[in-house]
């Protein structure tokens, strides 16, 4: 059935990464928040590239050599020895624009290196910010894609599933869904789409809860907010920019 | 909050499993298609234990030992060289009362040794048919939980999340739940639980389409049925029995 269109896959942690084959896919790289909402809105207010690392040490040291911002969170907060953080609030036009983001957070750019290293075809970043941007790029594309939760230190989280329960229900008429883990996610978004926010606090997820505590309700509220940076940060030469 | 309470999570495959502590847990195994509701079905009517094993020959090899009956599928059919398959309709009193089945199946199985292997405090197996058993079990013991879905060759499936939502939905005010998956799997299942068999059709699960193929709609529809067998299945020297 469907037997014209790309497959579609949903991964729900990294740790499940490998029980799928992406080396003819599109790799949509999701850390909802906030890795991949902050690099969307750092490239739509004018970011050269944010390069995505796996170490504080080498965001130092990438950062030194093409003079760079270092940025960065270890457990939800700005790591030691890094100048920026993780919060698309950091990064206004007035401050971003024209510079280069290295960037090392704790669940996103790991995922985006394992993505790499398997051989995805194409690796790009999808957050709500920039849902459609990534939506209508799978449609062009027609490619095989395979939508990449970050999660949390492997652990699924909601507001990766949302997203892509979001984008799911955007494009799924045009691809093959053999994939209960996109099922999951597209009926779950369905569920809580009127009011995402309210969905997160009900449901006490738990990277809500973590950064709640942490006074980051205006973040969230960001993060869940679609095409507020309605660009497509697409991975080339390890930097990811803008096509 | 709920310092009290007991923590509960769920592991939505085999591959998420080492991400939780389960040495002080009861790990409830769950492959809802159809290990575990088969297990729950053959000690209801009589079976004098049921041996889960891992591979077919072991099964036939332990089998011989004690004159048990040898039974499991792989890929959802009977596996070559063993008598019986996985469908609990294979095992009615009249033919199962008093003896031992030594069973071996693509993902229950496995799951269980998984458990076995990383130390779980108890580990029992739940599915529909024995639903209120598991649930009252576990509300009696006020032990950790660990709801461990079996899930489909590591790839996440509905039904065993719908399982472990439809536990949570009866004994979560008695857990302290901070876990992401649980709240995921809660939430299906109060979406779908006003028909299960039409959830699984209209989300074209992948396991429904594998056995309907096979023309096992009967099967799936008893493995959908609360507490036709309700009885709890139960770990002990290396034999799932009734206490």
């Amino acid at each position: 059935m469907n037997n014209n269109k790309p497959e579609l896959y949903t991964s729900f942690s990294p740790s499940l990464l490998n029980l799928y084959d992406i080396s003819q896919s599109i790799v949509v790289i999701i850390d909802v928040l906030r890795a991949t909402s902050t690099i969307a809105t750092a490239l739509y207010n004018g970011a050269a590239a944010v390069i995505p690392v796996d170490s504080v040490s080498r965001c130092i040291e990438i950062s030194k050599q093409i003079q760079g911002i270092t940025a960065g969170e270890r457990d939800g907060k700005i790591a030691e020895g890094l100048e920026y953080g993780n919060s698309p609030f950091e990064y206004p036009r007035n401050f971003i624009e024209g510079k280069t983001l290295v960037l090392t957070t704790t669940n996103g750019t790991k995922l985006l290196h394992m993505a790499l290293d398997r051989g995805a075809r194409q690796v790009v970043t999808g957050s709500f910010p920039n849902l459609d941007a990534v939506c209508n790029y799978l449609l062009q594309q027609q490619l095989p894609v395979l939508l990449g939760c970050a999660a949390w230190k492997d652990r699924v989280n909601i507001e990766d599933l949302l997203f892509a329960g979001a984008v799911i229900n955007k494009i799924k008429d045009r691809f093959t869904i053999n994939c209960d883990s996109s099922q999951v996610a597209a009926a779950m978004y369905t569920t809580a789409k009127d009011d995402l926010y309210g969905f997160m606090e009900a449901k006490q997820a738990s990277h809500y809860l973590r950064l709640s505590n942490y006074g980051l309700e205006k973040d969230i509220r960001y993060c869940l907010t679609p095409n507020l940076a309605p660009v497509l940060p697409f991975y080339k030469d390890g930097k990811l920019i803008l096509l």
